[in-house]
């Protein structure tokens, strides 16, 4: 009788919660000092809540559950429904803009492949209420800010962007049908995930016209890399409608901001980037390894309706999720993850040498965890020699040897240096 | 169309995820610095390894859900399961003793009451492969300790314990049956929680005979609260036998221990103390404030056969539970809860003055964010008094107000005293 952990879920021992540890640490530490307030959601909401967010189709991708009154539950599969549900409850208390992040553990039903497990951590950033790029801009600004912390440069990710306003624009002008949208940009959000064949397949199937089909491919190509976006527009054979100027706008404004927060060199528009949830309004993005090789490390944008959707007032909002797998994956290939991430370590491991008792030792013990200091010692007296290797195999970084009468002698275990000192010298020290 | 949180599950806002996680970094900083490393498993378990340990009834107290392929599986109700399966799983991998901690997110099906919810947080540190007192001794040490830091003290919380493998000689001089033994200890573990005549009953059914039901509760009232544990016996009419005689040892040798790791003053022997679960083994413990208001803040023990009864060789097995509800409570109650964990705080709020631009702003921000410090700007270029405003309510502790030509002064928002100064001066200061 073996049991295991359900397949798609991870187990941390101590070397891998130190690995996850640092990589968390660092997403709530650039929070912060972006001016980001931690919030949590409970790991299960009533399932209405994501369908009313995503559909009923979302339930089979869910963990399910039943309260004992049976009502229907799910385990989140992403935050942004539960933080729109909490921003609703106190819309007219909280002072705007919100700006808020979490890094909740989620899970999803599907099939385990690379960089995509059942339960995994999610990093989201969010400001809520603030109409200016300057939001959407800072939020990608924060990502950045996490990956650079942990060793990430230019020539490793970049930022791919694009605009759901102006794409929504070119379909309407295509004279794509305002209900076959949502499966257009499902169908693109695929593209680049599918072989050709099956893109073509999909994209019939949402929009029956053969010339509507080749001025959005047309728009996808010439808009792919490039910079000259009016440019992708004219190649689908549209000219600029009113609404696709003020989309333009808010494009430009939005580069504005990337350069104002330093960040220009990371980013990239791309027209295929699209992302598959429904509910994004206007810039979206999507984080890469340069090499291409890997899922996307993250992704966000604005979604102005989605409080409106769940009950609330319409509030805009715009915001991005990055996860804990690819971005692992990534940081192990790059050799980024720090030694002290990588390796336990005490600072002081107490030995009880001649003539010292384990009350002298439980004593130095005790000043120095009080200190503050990482401290351990043998459970067992046994000789000094099984006392040091103890330490090392604990990585210590020094043995404190205990003798009669209160002195004591302090090791450093990687140059092997013996001082000797008294207990009120080594708390100096300390 | 609201939608609302789960019935016994809470939404963590800024305000209380603040506190929370003063509470989840006071755990994990002092079990650090007591030398234990910190592991996790999924939130989710195959159902039958809570069975495996707790028998089939415990699935209607579980969250239970399937998975793709109708396997049965159910949220963690408590890590303890999931540590002695990934113990076992390297069992011959892992130096002992092994010291491990964690602070799982848990869930469990059970109608909320005060103290009580459906979800919460619980610190578990635990020692795996160490037969001597001094474990437990450690791990109640570690429990006083992180208490003590958040500032309670020996006035405010008690750690009373007893010896299960006492308590199993006790009945079984007393002639109860041994299949009889778990069903008396569940019913000795509510006799605190339950009227009198309901103990009573649930006594009777487990013990049908009268002389050992009244042993029983002679052996409970001398034991309560009392030293002399022999006493105690003698009380219920029993002469110690060799067994107890060994149990009693080892409640010595824990005393000792207690002693040792200067904690004494905390613990209290109990006869009163069982733990409704039928794992442990040895000595057992639970930590109240002194005010007995509240359910127990903690509780744990010695499970030496948990490892075994999950596949694994058998493994002596010692730790605790503490989680965050009752504990906050307490923490409330008694105004614990430091300023700090109570308000958001900024350290700059900076604000565009006569002359300055966004891009002003936007490079002093990226400059204080960079050395570290918390640090927020306006969306909107507003009047400077909007600006304060909102620095106020941000609780930034000080304001820097950029003028054109890079000059810039810094305000104290607390003093409201002023100072001109240049970009390098502030960032020396900062």
């Amino acid at each position: 009788m073996a049991f295991q952990n359900v397949k798609g879920t991870r187990d941390f021992y101590p070397d891998d919660m130190r690995k996850l540890n640092w990589v968390l640490e660092t997403w709530r530490r650039v929070s912060v000092r972006n001016g980001f307030e931690e919030y949590d959601s409970p790991i299960f909401e009533y399932l209405d809540l994501f369908t009313a967010k995503s559909g009923p189709e979302i339930a089979s991708q869910l963990f399910n559950l039943t309260d004992r009154g049976g009502r229907q539950l799910a385990i989140r599969p992403e935050i942004t429904p539960s933080l729109a549900r909490m921003v609703n409850a106190k819309v007219n208390a909280l002072p705007r803009p919100i700006k808020w992040f979490s890094i909740p553990r989620l899970c999803r039903a599907e099939n385990p492949q690379k960089g995509r497990l059942r339960e995994f951590f999610q990093w989201n950033v969010d400001v809520i209420g603030e109409d200016s790029e300057l939001a959407d801009a800072e939020c990608i600004c924060v990502a950045v800010d996490a990956l650079r912390e942990m060793g990430l440069r230019e020539k490793d990710i970049v930022v791919l962007y694009s605009s759901r306003a102006l794409l929504s624009e070119v379909l309407k002008s295509l004279q794509v049908a305002e209900d076959a949208i949502p499966a257009v940009m499902a169908a693109l959000d695929k593209r680049a995930k599918v072989p050709p064949e099956a893109f073509a397949a999909m994209l019939a199937e949402a929009v029956p016209d053969a010339a509507a089909q080749a001025g959005i491919v047309k728009f996808l190509e010439a808009g792919k890399g490039g910079q000259d976006i009016e440019a992708s527009i004219r190649a689908a054979g549209l000219t600029v409608t009113d609404a696709m100027a003020a989309a333009l706008t808010r494009l430009e404004e939005f580069r504005k901001a990337l350069g104002l927060l330093g960040i220009a060199e990371y980013c990239r528009y791309d027209t295929g980037i699209v992302r598959g949830l429904a509910y994004y309004t206007g810039i979206v993005y999507e984080i890469f390894d340069q090499a291409q090789g890997l899922r996307a490390l993250a992704g966000g944008g604005r979604y102005d309706n989605l409080l409106q959707v769940l009950g609330g007032p319409k509030v805009s909002a715009t915001g991005f999720g990055m996860g804990d797998v690819v971005l692992g994956i990534l940081l192990e290939e790059k050799g980024l993850i720090p030694a002290t991430a990588k390796s336990a370590a005490l600072d002081y491991f107490v030995i009880d040498g001649e003539g010292a008792t384990l009350e002298d030792v439980m004593k130095v013990v005790a000043l120095l965890r009080t200190a503050g200091r990482v401290t351990d010692f043998s459970y067992k007296r046994q000789a000094t020699g099984k006392q040091f290797q103890q330490a090392n195999r604990r990585g210590a970084r020094k043995a404190v040897i205990l003798r009669a009468g209160g002195q004591l002698a302090v090791k450093d275990l990687a140059s092997g240096a013996q001082k000797e000192m008294t207990v009120e010298e080594l708390l100096k020290g300390a």
